[in-house]
C-alpha cells in the first residue's frame, strides 16, 4: 500500500441510487430490482445505506424519456419527491436531488431544497446540473442553450439560489406570544437580485434552514463545470478511470479553490465507482460478465450515439474508435472514454462494453479485500476524498459492497463505524456557514 | 333537520392544512403549534387527519413572504417536499399539493404529482391555482400577467398536464427478463402539444400512475375560475359564508358541468369551514373570543389591504364598508365578504373580525353537535358534498373537531367509519379513468 500513512481523515461514501442499478442490464440479473418507481424498493435500498453509515443517498436526474435508454432514465421518480419521501424513513443519512439549473427556476429550487432541509433535520443536498442532452428543451418548449450559456446561466442561478437561503437571519421568527410578533422583520431582507439571465426579489418564505445552506454538489467535468464547482460547490462528484488521471484532475480541482478564496477541504471530491465485488476476484469477474452478457449490439449503440450526441451506427463496432469531434452538449462520460479508448487502443465495442457497465464510469471489480485495497490507494495517494458508490443492480449488488467492503474500510480506520453528527454537514466535515458568508464569497455585499 | 333522507351519499371532509392555524393569531393560542416549518408537528396533525379517516390533508402556497402577512404565509414548508415526506408517515389519506399555472412549468408539475402518485400508492391530488398576488412575479422575474390570461394560461396547462399523465399505456413497462425489453415503445408515446403558451413534446419520464390521473383541485371562485373547475376538476373548494348562497353556488357549479359532458357527481364540492368547537356553544363562542382577542388594528389593516388588493390604511375601520372597485388580482374571498358584509351592513372592523378568523372563510361556531348539525344540513341540502375543514389552530383546535364531530356524523351514517379504498380517488368515489380518457375529453384525439 502507499506510504502515506491513514490519519484522522475520513473516506466519504454517497450512494449514487438508479433504482435498476446503473448496469444497463442490472435489472436482468435474477432477484434484481426491476423498477425505479417502486418506492418500497427505494426504500430498502436507503435502508441498506444508512446501515454502511453513508455520507448520503444521491439521485441524478434526466428530463425527457426514451424507451430505448437506461430503464432507470426513463421510468424513474422524480427526485425531489422522492428524496423528500425518504426524509421520514431514514434518519441520519443525506439526501441529495438533483435539480436543472437551465430548466428550473431558482425560487423553486431554492425553496424546495430549504423545504427538505427544513424536513429531515439538516440532511438536503442540492446536486446543481446544467442539463447536457438538447432533447429536454422540447420538453418546456425552449431552445437549448449552449454549453456556454448553459454555464452563464448556472453561475448566476447559484448565486441567486445561495443568497436567496440567506435572507433570514437564523434567529428571525421570533414566535413571541405575548406581543404577537411572529417574524422580527429587521431579520429578514429581500435579495433584490438583478443579473442577466435572472431577476429575483426575494425572500424566500421559508426561514434559514438547519444547515444554513444545503449542501450543493456538483458533477460537471468541463473547464466552465470545474469552474463553477470550485466557485459555488461543497462537493464534486467527478468521472474517471485511471488513477494517474484521477490524481491529475484532484490536484488540479484543488488548486483551483485558492482563486474563489477556499481551501482544499472545503470540497469533498468523490469519483465515481461501479464495485462488482465477489468472494474472489475469480467470482467478481464471472459477475461482471453475466452483466455484460446481457448487452446487445442494438443498445450498444444506441448508448455510443447517447454518449458522443451523434449516430454512431454508421461506424464498425469492432472497428477502431472513430475521431470524433465531441458536440457541445458533450457529457463529461465522453471525454474521458474517448481518452481512455486512445491510450489503450480501444475497439467500438471495447468503449461500449465499459459504458454500458457503468455509462463511463469506472469499474472496479474483485474481492471486497482488493476492492478495500483500492480505495484506500486512491483515497491516500491524492486521487479522492471518498467515492460515489454506483451499484450495478439492486439489492445484492449493493449489500455486497455495504457488507464486504465497508467493514474492511472501518477495520482499517478509514471510515466511521457510527455518524457522529445529525447533519450532512456534519458527516461531510463541513461548517455550518454563518448568514451572509456565502453571498458574500459570491461577490454579493 | 332537513326533508331529504340520509342516502348513501357520503360526506367528504378534506382538512386544510396551515401550520399555525387558519387563524390568523391562532399560534398565540397557549399550547398551539407555532411552526409550519416543524416537520414533526405536521407529521402529528396528519396523523390526526388519518384517524379521523379524512379524505386528505390539502395545503396551500404563496410564492412570496411578507413578515406582516399570515405566520404560516411566510415561514412555510414548500407543499410537494412536504407532501411527499408524509406518504411515508401517513398509509391511506390523501395527499394535496398546491401549485401554480402561473409560475411552473407543466412538463414539471405533471412530473412531481406523478411521482408522488407512485410513492403514496395512489393519494396525490394537484390544488391547481393560478396566482393571485401579483407580489409574487418579483419572484420569477416575470410580469404578472392579468387575471384573464392566467386563466387561459391555466387552461392550456391543464390539457398538458392531463395530456403528459397519459402518454404511458397501462402495462408500457415490460420489464421482460429473458429478452431484455425493459419499456414497450409502441405503449408510449409523445404528447407534442403545440399552444399559445406551451410546446410540450413528452412523454414524461414516469410511467401512468396508480390513480391514472392524479386528482385535480381547484379553487378558483371567479367565472373563469368555475369555468376551469367545470372543465377540469376533480373536487373544487370553495369559499361561501351563508347556506342561501352556498346553495345557489352549487347548484349553479354543478349546472356547468354538462357543458363539459361532465355530471354532478364527477366533482366534489367542497366549501371552506372553520370549525371552532366547544363542549357547549357558550364554550365555542368564548373560544373564538380569545382567538379575536389577539387581532390587532394594525395586523387588520395589512390583512384587509392584502385582500382587497389596496391600501386600506385611509378608511376608519370602525366606519362603513367603502365602495371598493375590487382589481383584477382579488381574492375570491375579497367578493364574498364584500357581498356579505353590504348585506349585513358590517363596519369594516367587522369585515376585518371575519377575515381575521378565516381568511374570508365561513367560521362554524358551537358544540359539537351544534356543528354536526350544520355541516348535516349543508350537505343533505344541496349546499355541499363535503367539507375542507381548516381548524383554526393546533392541535387542539383540530383534535375536537376529529374526537367531537366526526363521531356525531359518523353515527349518523354520513362519513365513513373506516377507509373502504386504497386510492384517493376511492375515497372520493371517483372512477380511476382509463388512458386517453381525459385528453379526449379536453379536445385532444
Amino acid at each position: 500500500m502507499s506510504a502515506i500513512p491513514a490519519t484522522r481523515r475520513m473516506m466519504h461514501l454517497g450512494l449514487f441510487i438508479l433504482g435498476t442499478g446503473s448496469h444497463v442490464a442490472g435489472w436482468r440479473q435474477p432477484a434484481a430490482v426491476t423498477s425505479f418507481e417502486d418506492f418500497s424498493a427505494v426504500q430498502q435500498i436507503a435502508a441498506t445505506a444508512e446501515r454502511g453509515l453513508f455520507d448520503l443517498i444521491f439521485m441524478g436526474d434526466n428530463l425527457y424519456a426514451d424507451p430505448a435508454a437506461h430503464p432507470s432514465y426513463t421510468s424513474r421518480l422524480e427526485p425531489l419527491t422522492m428524496l423528500s419521501a425518504l426524509a421520514t424513513s431514514t434518519s441520519r443519512i443525506g439526501l441529495g436531488a438533483t435539480a436543472s439549473t437551465t430548466y428550473g427556476d431558482p425560487f423553486t429550487v431554492a425553496r424546495a431544497f430549504a423545504s427538505l432541509d427544513h424536513i429531515s433535520g439538516g440532511r438536503a443536498a442540492w446536486n446543481a446540473v446544467t442539463t447536457a442532452n438538447a432533447v429536454s428543451a422540447a420538453n418546456f418548449g425552449r431552445d437549448h442553450p449552449d454549453h456556454g450559456q448553459r454555464y452563464a446561466i448556472a453561475e448566476e442561478f447559484l448565486s441567486v439560489v445561495r443568497g436567496l437561503w440567506d435572507c433570514w437571519d437564523d434567529d428571525a421568527v421570533v414566535k413571541n406570544r405575548a406581543s404577537g410578533l411572529y417574524i422580527d422583520p429587521k431579520k429578514v431582507r429581500a435579495l433584490d437580485h438583478e443579473g442577466p439571465f435572472f431577476q429575483v426579489k426575494g425572500p424566500l418564505n421559508i426561514s434559514r434552514s438547519p444547515q444554513g445552506q444545503p449542501v450543493v454538489f456538483q458533477a460537471g467535468g468541463s473547464a466552465p463545470g470545474q469552474r463553477l464547482a470550485a466557485r459555488t460547490a461543497d462537493v464534486v462528484f467527478s468521472v474517471v478511470q485511471d488513477l494517474a488521471e484521477a490524481r491529475v484532475q484532484y490536484a488540479g480541482f484543488k488548486a483551483q479553490l485558492s482563486a474563489f478564496g477556499r481551501q482544499a477541504e472545503h470540497v469533498a471530491l468523490l469519483p465515481g465507482v461501479m464495485p462488482v465485488v465477489g468472494r474472489t476476484d475469480r467470482e467478481a469477474f464471472d459477475r461482471l460478465g453475466a452483466l455484460q452478457g446481457f448487452l446487445s449490439d442494438e443498445s450498444a449503440i444506441q448508448l455510443l450515439s447517447d454518449r458522443f450526441g451523434t449516430d454512431m451506427s454508421i461506424y464498425d463496432l469492432d472497428g477502431p474508435v472513430p475521431d470524433l469531434e465531441l458536440p457541445d452538449s458533450y457529457h463529461s462520460f465522453a471525454g474521458v472514454m474517448l481518452s481512455k479508448a486512445r491510450r489503450d487502443r480501444f475497439s467500438l465495442r471495447d468503449v461500449y462494453n465499459l459504458m454500458g457497465a457503468a455509462r463511463g464510469h469506472w469499474v472496479l471489480c474483485g474481492s471486497a479485500e482488493r476492492i478495500a485495497d483500492t480505495l484506500q490507494l486512491w483515497f491516500e495517494t491524492g486521487a479522492a476524498d471518498g467515492f460515489n458508490v454506483m451499484p450495478p443492480f439492486f439489492h445484492e449488488g449493493f449489500t455486497d459492497f455495504v457488507d464486504g467492503v465497508v467493514p474492511i474500510l472501518q477495520e482499517r480506520g478509514l471510515f466511521r463505524t457510527a455518524y457522529e453528527g445529525e447533519t450532512l454537514r456534519d458527516h461531510l466535515g463541513l461548517e455550518r456557514p454563518a448568514r451572509g458568508e456565502w453571498p458574500a464569497r459570491l461577490g454579493r455585499v
